[in-house]
């Protein structure tokens, strides 16, 4: 095996050497990045680079331009209101009534340092919303690092890994988790990281009465908002919408990520959006602790206030350009997510063609869509040997193992790869596919 | 009484009303603008506005022109490094070495969303360094928020009123509060608000002992860094230095915030100094809670990637070009402290013109410098009564009660005070000694 391998295994194995890996399959992003840098070095040979998570698309040029002019005009010097400028408190508002199709007043409209600083916040709070219900419930597969926040913060982390239990399995399997009492919130993505499983709408409306039938605060991330290609969402207003667990229970918190939807992640500026119910619901347990019974307000005058007093002044004023742009029709934020699409699409029929299979490839009754990330197995390979022996194809990815998913696989995303790489692409699994002959019995 | 008031005591009554306050001396500084806000308008009389404790100058163009070019150059889309973008790292480094003469490796130079994220993370890896020591011991009087910050944190608050326990008192003092091995770190501000005390070489090296001794975390907060202008600074890398804890122990963190100094509050970027021997620190208490041992690892991958996953990345390049011209003796950032502190001794001697004393206003044997802030008293009223008198003649500060200060007074912050209102400032207090004269027995 490995006679067609582009990169000589000598050079790979003495990166390897160098950087004390012990197991590659198993390497954190930065550690592989490390290892990328020298095997390109020594080899001569470009990566294609599917392991990162981050926006390869340039920022929409509205809202850099929008950060320069308030930075001109002197933003710099003046604290930030924390519960966020009202030029875009304003803008979030009319964002959440255009995509999702629900009202929320700008009060509770807040910008936040990254989505991250929004459910760390919203942590904080739930965790002393209720005496004694400390645990936290993640749907997995997920992005790990929300049950790092709820571990740091002391809550206790539980995990359902829905991808056996969707559609109707789900009441259940989530009566199974909070039928003792102690959860005080649960979070989810839609689309999520690293399946591109969407919960539909018949699913948020299993969260959503579990949510009101346990006084669950429900953490909604849309680190991906509106990116499931599958619906043309119109974006004005008017359906079809993103769905929501908002559309069935007021007792959630959305986290709107600007990283990849508007390739803004550089200057760590999300939204947290409380709808008006949870914002002026009252819990005198949060006195205590932040001073304020009202969810709105231990959540902005305490937990936000104490975080960072605020959020970067011309950020807000960048985010207020691209969302008003977004909502008067003058940016189409989902060209980002089509061009994903296109390259997710096609590097999936590459990757089956050679004998890969998908890992996650359906959501209920319909096939996944095609987006940011996809998972791939290839048969008798774990997930974590075939990170490793995808190396010597210059080709990398990261095991489905360390993103708490079950199965075993890749996540690859397809932010660093750009269409013209796709021949590439089919040349190096052609490759792999000849050194690793898949046996019959698959 | 009340006859020389520049505003009709009818008009502040009437604004008074509408708000609803109960206690307009206890009233917070978003209460008071909008009591201001009304009473403005109705009157025609501009306030003198001496409660607020933001910057008051124009944010040097060097930042705000890095961070536009930072933007230009496409920063908004990618992800800053956690632990900030190299060149901030090595302005900060230099930086330390310059204003305080200690050598502190890049790595240990972080960025934070203001001084507030970089306490905040400190505080949540402190709580967990060691098993059962969760009581962090604050300085008073200071900077409330910090206190709140470990309440919410679930941290015990402990306070020690330092205002009279200076000097060689300072020893015993923290001993008894240390003495039960309960406190896992401790936070004072130097120089402080509200007093603009500053604690003096000696004192640090007492505080220095108790940490080494107890193995104690301390936190040394430079909101208002080198502006203490009774020492005139360098800031070249010779002595005069900035007088620290870490001239007598490596157990501190350095919380260095660009609001004040360089009039930088809106861009939330701060500045968190980690000394190499704490960077390097094991305490295996943190491996259950941040999935590394090492401090600096849990306080960079964990706590402060959980918080928000790095800072703005053009605030981060704004920083460096400031830090790089002060580095370089190109911006003379003292310029800054040298004009509060012209407003600051011209408003005292004002002051004490006309019967008003200085709550605060020795350094164990040396008077307060002039500052961003003073204290204040009047014969025969508590802080509150006077912050509510003071109303009537168009001048406003905030009561000392509410900084956790145990004397009575005012805090006045002079960043609106600029020289030009200093005559309407003396005109204003004569009116109010005319109307309550000093008896004779004070």
């Amino acid at each position: 095996m490995n006679q067609h391998t582009p990169i000589p295994r000598t050079i790979v194995e003495a990166a390897i050497q160098k950087t004390g890996l012990a197991n590659v399959g198993g390497a954190s992003i930065r550690e592989i990045r490390r290892l990328i840098d020298l095997i390109e070095a020594d080899s001569g040979v470009s990566f294609l680079r599917m392991e990162m998570g981050i926006p390869g698309l340039a920022p929409p040029a509205i809202g850099v331009e929008a950060e320069r002019a308030a930075l001109a005009a002197g933003v710099a010097q003046h604290y930030p209101p924390v519960a966020g400028v009202p030029e875009l408190k304003h803008e979030v508002s009319r964002f959440v009534q255009n995509v999702i199709g629900v009202s929320v007043s700008e009060e509770g409209c807040l910008p936040t340092v990254g989505t991250l600083q929004g459910s760390m916040a919203a942590f904080l709070v739930a965790g002393h919303m209720h005496p004694g219900r400390r645990a936290v419930l993640f749907l997995d597969p997920g992005f790990p690092v929300h049950a790092l926040q709820a571990r740091m913060l002391g809550l206790e982390v539980r995990r359902l890994d829905i991808a056996d239990s969707r559609g109707p399995k789900l009441a259940e399997a989530l009566e199974a988790q909070l039928a003792d009492g102690s959860v005080c919130a649960l979070l989810y993505s839609n689309p999520n990281n690293p399946t591109w499983m969407c919960l539909n709408d018949e699913e948020l409306a299993v969260i959503a009465a579990a949510a009101d039938r346990h006084d669950l605060l429900v953490l909604e991330d849309f680190a991906y908002i509106a990116m499931d290609t599958r619906t043309p969402y119109r974006l004005d207003g008017n359906a079809p919408f993103q769905p929501s667990v908002l559309h069935h229970s007021d007792r959630a918190l959305l986290l709107i990520s600007s990283s990849k939807a508007f390739s803004y992640a550089g200057q760590r500026v999300g939204m947290l959006v409380v709808p008006d119910a949870q914002y002026a619901r009252r819990y005198p347990e949060l006195a205590g602790w932040f001073g304020h019974e009202r969810f709105g307000a231990a959540l902005t005058l305490g937990a936000l206030y104490g975080f960072s007093a605020g959020v970067s002044h011309s950020a807000q004023y960048g985010l207020a350009a691209i969302l008003k742009a977004v909502n008067e029709g003058e940016y189409r934020f989902l060209d980002t997510a089509d061009e994903y699409s296109g390259r997710a699409a096609e590097a999936k029929r590459i990757f089956v063609r050679h004998g890969f299979s998908l890992v996650y490839d359906t959501d209920v009754d319909q096939p996944l869509g095609d987006g940011f990330y996809f998972t791939i197995a290839y048969p008798g390979f774990t997930g974590e040997a075939l990170v490793a022996e995808l190396f010597y194809y210059g080709i990398s990815a990261i095991a489905l193992s360390s993103t708490g998913a079950r199965r075993e696989g890749l996540r690859a995303c397809v932010s660093f790869l750009p269409t013209e790489v796709m021949p590439e692409l089919d040349r190096r699994l052609a490759a792999f596919r000849a050194d690793h002959p898949v046996p019959k019995s698959n």
